[in-house]
This record gives C-alpha cells, structure tokens and sequence, in this order.
C-alpha cells in the first residue's frame, strides 16, 4: 500500500458520479489508494514511453499512451 | 472527457513518486482525467457489487473486488 496523495472528498464526488447514493469512508479511502497505485502504474509507463522518445520531460501523449496499455485498451 | 475532480498537484506528486524528473502540466492535466475515468468505472462496478448484496452503501470491499475487475487482475 502506497501512502495517499490523493483525498478522500474526490473520491465522494466520483462515486456521486458513478450515482452512488452512500459510500463509505473506509471505500472512498480505498478508491484513492487504488487510483494511486494505478497512476504510480501509468506514470512509470509513461517515464519509459518519454525516454524511449528521447525527452526527459513525461508529455500528455506518453501518458495517453500508458493509459491504454495499464488499461489493456 | 469528464470534468475533473482531481487536482494537477498531485498529480505531479504521483509522477515524482514514479520517478519522472519533469512532467508537463498537460500531461498532468491528462492523468487527472484519466484518473477520473478510471474512478467512474470503478464506483460503477463497485455500486452493481453493493446493490447485488442489498446495500445501499457502497463499502471498501464493494471497491476492492471492483478494482480487481477494472484491471482485470
């Protein structure tokens, strides 16, 4: 388990989206745990997209890239 | 696209965490929307998993066994 950058009020607000009526606390501290551990996941497939073009600057196309692959779309 | 619920900062924090040296504010802004997206799917799966239990209050292993299901693991 990662330590959360990420707080607990997105995770509300995403599930009001989702059209949930109640989450819980201890659900919405799970949701932001998972969505870091899958962006550390995007990321460091993005750094290796970024590096194999060369830049050491991760630029918007790396990550949409990355997305797809973590994603498996 | 969905209007996003996450910050750009922490973001940024997720990629250091990643090991990016630099990342751009669009790609930034890329994997906050992605995040996002991710997390709709998620609650959504976890909402069918609490109402099939009969709860109306969507509970972390409701998130749990969905986020198994969104990554396919």
């Amino acid at each position: 388990m990662v330590q959360s950058e990420l707080h607990v009020a997105p995770m509300h607000r995403i599930c009001k989206k989702a059209g949930a009526d109640r989450v819980s606390e201890a659900a919405a501290k799970k949701l932001a745990e998972a969505l870091e551990e899958i962006g550390i996941k995007i990321a460091k497939e993005a750094i290796d997209y970024a590096m194999h073009a060369g830049r050491k600057t991760v630029k918007a196309e790396d990550i949409e890239i990355a997305v797809r692959k973590v994603m498996g779309r």
